[in-house]
Formats: C-alpha cells, structure tokens, sequence
C-alpha cells in the first residue's frame, strides 16, 4: 500500500455554514475544499477543486451543524483515501484575554471556552460543537485554534479600550475585534505583492454578512471596527453596528417595548439591512429590489454611508490611508457597492477606475491615484492551514 | 412712575446648573446673565454684567432646582426693578418627532413632554420643574420652547436613522442630535462674519461635560454624533458614547455583573473621562492629573482620540472639510485638547497656529491653511432669546 499524504483540515465554522479545506500538511497546497451552506434550511453542499473551481453543488438536507460534520467526516474516509489526516485547524471568533495565539484543543481549555459563550452566542456554540465532534471521531488527532481575535491583540490604548469603568476591562471587557484570519490574509499579500505598500496607511474592508474594517500603518495593527462582539461597528446583514445606548436603554425602560432576550434576538438578527428593508439581509437581494423598493434602496444607502464613515475615522486614525482593500462577500463581488462607498472621498485620496472596479480588477483604483484600492479575494483557510502546520512544526 | 423696560429671560437648565440670561425684548441687548453651578453640591451663583464680565460670585447652598428658581424669582424681583418680564425662552433637549420649531406652553405639551423622559432622563425632569415653577410664579407670561433637535431636524436619511427595525423608527427611535442651539448659534456667526464659510463644509465641535460634533454642506445640516439620546456619538464627561450593542448584552446576560438600572446608572454617570480616570470627571482637572496619573492621561487620551475619529468620519460624510469650529467649555478654553485633537490630521488640512492655538484666538489655524479652525464662544443664549422675540412677534 503506497504511503497516506499527510494532511491538513481546516474548519470554519458560522452559525449556518461550515467551510472546510484539505491542504498538503507539507506545503500547504490546497486539495480541496467546500462549503455546507444554509445548514437547517434548504442547504447546499458545495464543493471545490484544487484551483478553487466549483467541482460539485449539492442539494441534500443538513439539518443541523453536527450532520454537517458527520457528512464531512464521511466524505472524508470515503473521498480522500489517499490522504491521511494530520491536524485539524480551526477558525475560532474568540479566546478571550489571554488566549491569542494559535493552540492546541485541551479540555480546559474547552470549559474556558463555554464561559465565553455569552460574548459571541452566534458563534462559539457551533464552534464548540465541531471541536468536540472532531475529538470524537479523531481522538489522537491535534485540533489547533486559531483565533479571529489575534491581529488586532496589540492595538494602542485608546482602540482597545471603551469609555467604560476600568474594573469591566479587567473582567474582559475591550475590543478585541474580529475577522483576523481574513486580516493576516490580506497583509501576507501585500507583503508578498505590494511591499511598498504593506508599509503604508492600510485600510482594510472585510464586508460580507458580517462586515467589518481595520487600519494599519507600519506593519501595525492601529483599529478595528468590531469590538467585544461582532455586533458592533459598521452597518451589517441583520446587525445594527455600534449604537448610542441611549437607545437600548431606552428599548430596556420602555417595558412593553422590549425584553432582555428579545434585545438580542432585535440587535444580532433582526437589525442592520434586515431591519431597515424589512426583508431581505443580504446585498445582492437587495441591489435587485432597489430600483422597485424604497425600503431595499434605503436599506443599501445607509450600509454604504456608515462605511464611508467609517472609512474617514480610520483614516483619521492612521493619519490618512495609501491603500484601501476590499475583501469578503460584498467587498469582492459587489462593484455597485465599492463604487457607493468610494463615491465622495475624493478628498482622501480614494478614486475608483470605473472599468477596472466593474470587473474586478486586482486594482480598482486608476495609475498614479494617491490611494491604490485593491480587491483581495478572502482566504482564511490558507491562514488557519498555515498556523496549524506551524504549531506541528514546533511541537 | 417710569415705564418699565420689556425683557426676555432665558433659561437654560442642566442636571445640576441653571443658567439664565435676560435681554432686552426690544434689541436683544444683555442686560444680565447668571450661572446657578453645582446645584445640590457646593454651589455658586454666578452673576455677570452686560459684557459678560463676572459682577458677583456668591457661595450659597442651593439644594435643588426648585430652589435654584425660587434664587432667581426673587433676584429678578429685587434687582431688575427697571425691567418688566415679556416671556420666558427655555432651552428643551428634546420634544420628540413633530416638535421641533419654538412653541409655547401648553398643558397639553406639557404632559406631551412628560412622556419623553425617558428619552433624556437627566435632562428633561429639571427642564419641567423649571418650566412649572415659572409658570407658578408668571401665570400669565408666555413660556417659548427652543428644542435642542431643531437644527438637526432636517438631516438626510442615512444620517436620521438606526439599522434598527423600521417600526421602531416610527415610535421615534431615531437620531435626533443635541447642542442644536450652540450649533445654530455658530452657523449664525459664521454667516455674519465669515459668509463664504458658511456655505463650505462645516464641522462643529461642541465639547463640553456632555460632548458631540455636526457637520454641515451649503448650509445644510447633514450629520450629527448624538444619537436618540445626548448618551450618544464622542467619550464624554460620564457617558461612553456610541458602543458596540454587545458589551450592553453581555452585562445584561451576565447578571451578576448589572441589572437594568445600574446600566442606566454605569452609562451615563459612571462611564467616559470618569470611567477611565476613575476619579475625575472633567479635563481640566485631569489635565492637572496626567503627569502623574496614568489613568487621567488614558482618560484625556481616549477622548481626544474618540474626537478625532469622528472629525474623519464627519468629513467623510461632507466630502471633506473646510471650516472646523470649536466651542463649549472644553473646545474654549482647552488649547491642548484642540491641539491633541488636531495632531495628525494634517491629512485633512487641519493645521493648527500653535500660538494662535494657545492664546484661543478666533482663528487658530495658519492664514492660508486649507482649513479654517475657529474658536466661537458658545452662545445659546442669545438664539433662546432671539426665537423667543420672534415667537412673540408672530403671536
């Protein structure tokens, strides 16, 4: 029997989905990879070749994240036989304090975990779920965590930090901010791609049903938009991004308004484009009603207006911005939506080439403009993989 | 007996403060104005004369507004024997949708603002009794309401409302704006004495105990940084500002951190500089501090940060920036704050005269420097009083 080739498996996990990858444990390139999207409802198996080309869609009920698993694990004996299976890498939305770096599953360190749950109840449950389900099929198997949280661990003081009495960041309570896998991504490219700039004022853009951005500037992470939670920051698919709180504290007082619980079900999954079309959360949706409903139009002008917004106070905190970065969902596969954001900050610097933006371009943004707009397609994965043969590497 | 002189008295009421002026009815010319500070604390009742200079500075224990009042009925009374009362202008933080323009007391209203309390809790309970207690004691002179929501009433939509659920638009859940009649006072001030300003792209700072910004383009209102609640938009005194929903959630679910209440409490009166100092609540005295306090210091610098962060988001909504506009007791009289604000934003052509700066000149900026940065003296004063005179006019 000729040898297994090692391999790395990594796991990305929402609340409706699980994306996963096979990379090559030696040089990381990428087998395959797939996406169990729409978990619970009318989901979809989606899988893909090594070039990244759609390879299989299909159709078949996957109730729940755990039969997401079991059909992964199946697929796994049944489709990769020549592989053998080394690691396993996840996406983790966050460690809390004192948990940044990549590490190995422990038990304690999965009882830490579960009293995190209350800071991200979207995401640490499937989480969780998949780690133990991988224990329990893989017992001898390494399972190694990569937290979102890790980029933007060493941010100055004052993006860290709420205007909230010291004792409640003691307890834990601080921006960590998220998307940082997609983050590391995109600055690895511009190391690799763009050295010139990787060195600049980087504003980076990760929009897709979570949406969030973050500056650099020397090769430092500098702030972030999302902060305890993913809730917070920019305008996203059915969250309402940062808020007076004045509002919850007025949704709280007016009793027949609102419950506790209710708040989370209004601020996580009935706000943000949702809440404002009173329909659809997601962009494309949207951009088609837009022409025919007021709402779906009203719903896309306040996205793209926060931001921006948010785009002049990251600026603001670097001391300007050289290279704008468009990642995620909408970022890579929303020209209308670039162009909205981009439209009026001319005076920064940003300036979109029409043509090159409608296509896609690697560069969005004409020659010679102050402000190079690049699109960078999301890859966690690569990142999680990279981390996992990493801690193998030196343990 | 001489004829009396017809005179405005306006009333501007705080948590704690109750600053009154009267002018004449006819001109508008100051006749007095005063300062009730520290009500219920150690309080001081300031009184100036015509030109705003300090006449008398009197320590007396005045336990509550109510009291506060009655100090002042009888000064009127005994002190401005020349003058007769024409009506009384109140500044009013909020009248809710469907009350922006001055109108006069009504029960009606009244009971209308009852209801609207928890919308300001700090603010509109000693703006009633004011209201009440004059009208005890002047049955029959008319009181003029002056929302502080005016000016902001018109902004455009993306600017008006949360990514919140549409009905909760319509039960007023929306951004109202502050600091409506400071802001009108220096858009009527730069009219006059700056008009081709006027009609540029305006940012103006009001930064005082309670804090915020609003821009303006061709003379339009287009953005503001409070919110439903004056809890909202930059770090202030005691009040956070804006903050991601899920650290509200996270104390809530984690009940043996905070109940409802407390929230309210931890928010508004516990949070920003005196959150973070722990101690001191006001940049004066933590400017005192940061030499040797590392928590005033990180106090000072969250909210200069905060502050600058909002003047790159509220030029990005203006399509840049001419004229910058400090004013309020922090943005008079503190030249380090304006400059720690300004540091870095050179970007956006905001360079600061460093002597100009520190002897608060009207203009602090470089003459030919692409941004304006002026210093106008908050003045709310005067436009009580002004749509007060026009309220009896058109009456």
């Amino acid at each position: 029997m000729e040898q297994q080739t090692p391999f790395i498996l990594t796991i990305n996990c929402g609340s409706s989905s699980l994306k996963f990858a096979l990379f090559n444990h030696d040089d990381l390139s990428l087998i395959s990879s797939g996406n169990i999207r729409d978990i619970g409802r009318e989901s979809t198996i989606i899988l893909k070749d090594p070039t990244g080309q759609l390879a299989e869609e299909i159709q078949e009920p996957v109730t729940d994240i755990r039969a997401a698993i079991q059909f992964l694990l199946k697929l796994i004996q049944e489709s990769f036989t020549p592989y053998r299976l080394k690691a396993i890498g996840h996406r983790i939305v966050q460690g809390g304090q004192g948990h940044f770096l990549p590490e190995k599953v422990t038990s304690a360190l999965l009882a830490h975990l579960e009293e995190l749950v209350p800071l991200a109840p979207e995401h640490l449950p499937p989480e969780l779920i998949a780690i133990r389900a991988f224990e329990t099929a893989y017992r001898d198997i390494p399972q190694v965590l990569c937290y979102d949280t890790a980029f933007h661990r060493d941010m100055p003081f004052a993006a860290k930090h709420f205007a909230l009495p010291r004792y409640l960041w003691d307890r834990g309570i601080i921006r960590y901010g998220f998307h940082g896998l997609s983050y590391e991504y995109i600055f690895q490219q511009l190391k690799q791609n763009a050295p010139q700039e990787a060195d600049g004022k980087i504003i980076m853009a990760h929009l897709g049903n979570g949406a969030s951005m973050a500056v650099m500037r020397d090769g430092k992470s500098l702030d972030t938009t999302m902060g305890l939670t993913p809730a917070g920051g920019l305008v996203m698919s059915t969250r309402s991004g940062d808020i007076d709180p004045g509002v919850i504290l007025y949704l709280l007082k007016e009793k027949h308004f609102i419950g506790e619980r209710a708040l989370n079900e209004l601020l996580n999954k009935q706000a943000g484009l949702k809440g404002i079309s009173g329909g659809a959360s997601d962009i494309r949706t949207l951009l088609e009603q837009e022409n025919t409903d007021p709402k779906a139009a009203e719903a896309i002008s306040l996205f793209c207006y926060q931001a921006k917004k948010y785009i002049g106070a990251l600026a603001a905190a670097a001391g300007g911005i050289d290279t704008l970065v468009f990642t995620g969902g909408i970022g890579e596969h929303a020209p209308v939506i670039r162009e909205r954001i981009c439209d009026g900050l001319s005076f920064l610097g940003i300036q979109l080439d029409t043509a090159a933006n409608k296509k896609a371009s690697d560069i969005v943004s004409p020659t010679g403009s102050p402000v190079t707009i690049r699109i960078i397609p999301a890859n966690e994965e690569i990142i999680i993989a990279q981390h996992t043969q990493h801690w193998l590497h030196s343990h």
